[in-house]
């Protein structure tokens, strides 16, 4: 059997990059991990967050993956380095991709960050994208009610289009082009998040998805030594808790039914 | 120096309960510990939680209290019994206090409770209330996106209260004259619950907090031998993290500035 990609998030989240490399990629197989005992990681210090990556990625190196990918945007923005000084794989981030994204979705130059406020504190998608072009100018936003407002599935309607409209504000009034996803939950919103941006703005927008980013980069990482290649592959979900509604929301970020998945707890 | 009382809580949120205590029995030495690497405890499984807990206390031990408060509403409804088991101090949860203020405050016999998801699951309440007055009828609600809201400072406004017209839309059905706030955060929201909640009723009713109704318990419970008395006592804070917002979410919920306050990241 081909060695397997393995993707960890701070908890399901990641989901969305997992499907978003399924899609691009249908015939890799699958480790998925989420550290659903100590999401989220967005509120943690980056010394925390360091050793939790590296024990999601020590765990994953048991399924003897080929690559890793980091799908929590808080760990890409301050762990890869110390991952990369640990593994001899290559790891692939959300970041970097989604800001390659971003750079090229542009015109204005003028680019807007929607993510949690551990990520934009880290400046990570700012370095990122001034790595790609150093004339852009980008204006990150934290978002945070976000997150519970996918984890709850109200994603459309009153509630999120106000919380949209108080988040999207600073970023209308920077003129934005482009807004860049820059947090796994935020995908299941962006059709509310493009409609308010449109509104506010007064004209249309780009809204970049790290996941489906992401599983373009990986696309494009995988030599043809390493990429899969033959039916479809196998997608196998570790978590390192299993609360209630683990099935709703792991199905809702998924986008499809758990239903013959091989879901296993662990502990980390 | 008199012995103190140990408060532990998934997180900041328990704040509410430390500020609660120290207006009910201002001469006594508090030691709080949020356990602000593993919040929140509410997402995940009774197995996780039992360990947390006992980890909490086990630290709190340490500094010789002389009673432990669990001011945490997922813990109190998991991790009580195993807490006793392993501990010969008295230890008072939140959960029990709030419902014997509820069946004290209903005239009708119909109380609702707002909680996390994982607190409803539990059932901790209805039992709880049960156990002060089986006629009562008892109605739970989640209201998951009331955390973020109180962490956010999205007290009052438009957002809070077209989420709080949601959650309490069942309750309002249920017609409760009493309504528990069965988390540690949603205090800072008892205003927009009681005028959304008074609204959809249409007549007023009585909003319960848990924070009040433990520190009322716990005056009750400290004997003659056990209480302090003389110059104001000291609080402690050990966090088992400190994140980037640490100090404006702290001050929040203890509703006063951090200044002067001994302040201690941890390791659990």
């Amino acid at each position: 059997m081909a060695k397997p990609i393995g993707i960890f998030d701070s908890g399901l989240g990641g989901l969305t990059v997992a499907r978003a490399i399924r899609g691009a990629l249908p015939a890799e197989n699958l480790v998925y991990l989420g550290d659903t005992a100590r999401v989220p990681y967005g509120t943690r210090s980056a010394k925390t967050v360091v050793k939790y990556a590296l024990g999601c990625a020590d765990r994953l190196l048991d399924y003897d993956i080929k690559l890793l990918v980091v799908a929590c945007n808080t760990a890409s923005g301050v762990a890869l380095e110390e991952l990369q000084r640990h593994l001899d794989i290559p790891i692939v981030g959300v970041i970097q991709p989604g800001a390659r994204a971003g750079v090229r979705a542009t015109r204005s130059g003028r680019i807007g960050i929607l993510a949690t406020a551990g990520t934009v504190a880290s400046g990570a998608y700012e370095r990122a994208i001034r790595s790609e072009n150093e004339a852009t100018s980008v204006f990150a936003q934290a978002a945070p009610l976000f997150v519970p407002l996918a984890e709850e599935g109200w994603v459309a309607g009153e509630v999120p289009t106000l919380a949209a409209r108080r988040y999207l504000r600073p970023l209308a009034e920077a003129d934005v082009d482009t807004i860049v996803l820059g947090c796994t939950h935020y995908p299941l919103l962006s059709e509310t998040i493009h409609d308010v941006a449109a509104e506010l703005l007064g004209h249309d927008l780009a809204v970049v998805d790290s996941a489906e980013a992401t599983a373009v980069t990986l696309a494009e990482t995988l030599h043809a030594d390493l990429a899969a290649s033959g039916p479809p592959g196998s997608l196998q979900i570790l978590v390192t808790d299993l609360p209630g509604q683990f099935g709703s929301a792991a199905s809702r970020f998924l986008g499809k039914p758990l239903e013959g998945l091989d879901i296993r707890a662990i502990d980390l």
